[in-house]
């Protein structure tokens, strides 16, 4: 293609298949798209993402990004401020808030030990996690993790971490997804659902 | 989410979202890597798109868009000039390119007649069409349209278009797709595929 086209355009096309979910060829016709709708969306995208650029801010306290530091939720006085959730990515975060079940603060460690990927505790936002707790009036951390083995394995390493402030750690139940069909759930799943079963 | 993050990430999810191939889920998928890749991503992005803005032009010969007016193809001196390869759409073209198979110069119709989305012949680039037949040194029209209803309709109406000018006009061949399976084509496919059959 590079003879065909001019090298601007194969450099957007090339940037845009960096995105998670579009391949080389979504990326082009994602290309062509744009360059069809200059005025509409083209120059808009652009200039939000020139704007994004300069202004999105890592959260100093729990790590949220935001375009303001602290973040909306660390500064939303409604919060309540004795519990913290943690999650292992922002995008985490973003799903608890689109359920809309979670009116509390977050900390977001930035990833989950994996002796696999060579990420140890150093590598997370632990320090920073450990002194909230000291210093604030968190009474409840709610380890929200994902239930693979390298988030299991962190929230042991967080509830260890924890235990000398005395401060309450609580993990996600488990049990039959909202919708779940039994058929298609693994033993894992079912033994723990019939565990924690409640009185109907 | 409009409370919980500030209001440029938002408006960065959401034209995200109007990206082909993209969704609202995988438009914030997207905007997180983007914000995670600040240096590496987002900013080379941004500008990549306000330089494509700036110098995207549509090719005022062939439809084609390009940086340049006339396109990287009309001024290449190596493509055969008496050959006219007409497509719905520069996606179209840019596929016939990544094939490698052509080499001579386009026309794009931007768009098939359509009685069902009001799209008529003032609505494609034909005036265009004519007037490079009739002036230039073109011996031969080749109709790259779809296989569709649509795509077939307006090769019928091209072809009785140029009929006046006395230029050749030819279609692609119908056939069995190269590793295409029997099985899973329909019985038009298969009788115009027997209907051309070729000496082994
Ligand atoms: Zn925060
Ligand atoms: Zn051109």
């Amino acid at each position: 293609m590079a003879s065909v086209t001019g090298p601007e355009i194969e450099r957007l096309i090339q940037l845009l298949a960096r995105l998670p979910g579009l391949g080389p060829r979504s990326a082009r016709r994602a290309a062509l798209h744009l360059i069809k709708r200059r005025e509409q969306l083209l120059a808009p995208l652009a200039e939000a993402m020139r704007v994004a650029n300069e202004t999105v801010r890592v959260c100093s306290s729990c790590g949220n990004v935001d375009t303001s530091d602290p973040c909306t939720i660390c500064r939303d006085p409604r919060r309540d401020e004795s519990i913290l959730v943690v999650v292992e990515d922002v995008s985490d975060l973003w799903a608890l808030e689109r359920a809309g079940v979670v009116n509390a603060r977050y900390h977001v460690l930035g990833g989950v030990l994996s002796a696999l990927d060579g990420v140890g505790p150093s590598d997370l936002n632990l320090d920073r996690l450990l002194a909230r707790v000291t210093d604030s009036p968190v009474k409840e951390v709610i380890l929200a993790l994902n239930a693979t083995v390298d988030g299991q394995t962190t929230a042991h390493y967080v509830t260890d971490l924890l235990a000398p402030t005395g401060v309450a750690v609580s993990r996600l139940a488990h049990g039959v997804p909202v919708g779940g069909e039994l058929d298609y759930l693994d033993e894992g799943t079912l033994a723990a659902a019939l565990r924690s079963r409640t009185r109907g």
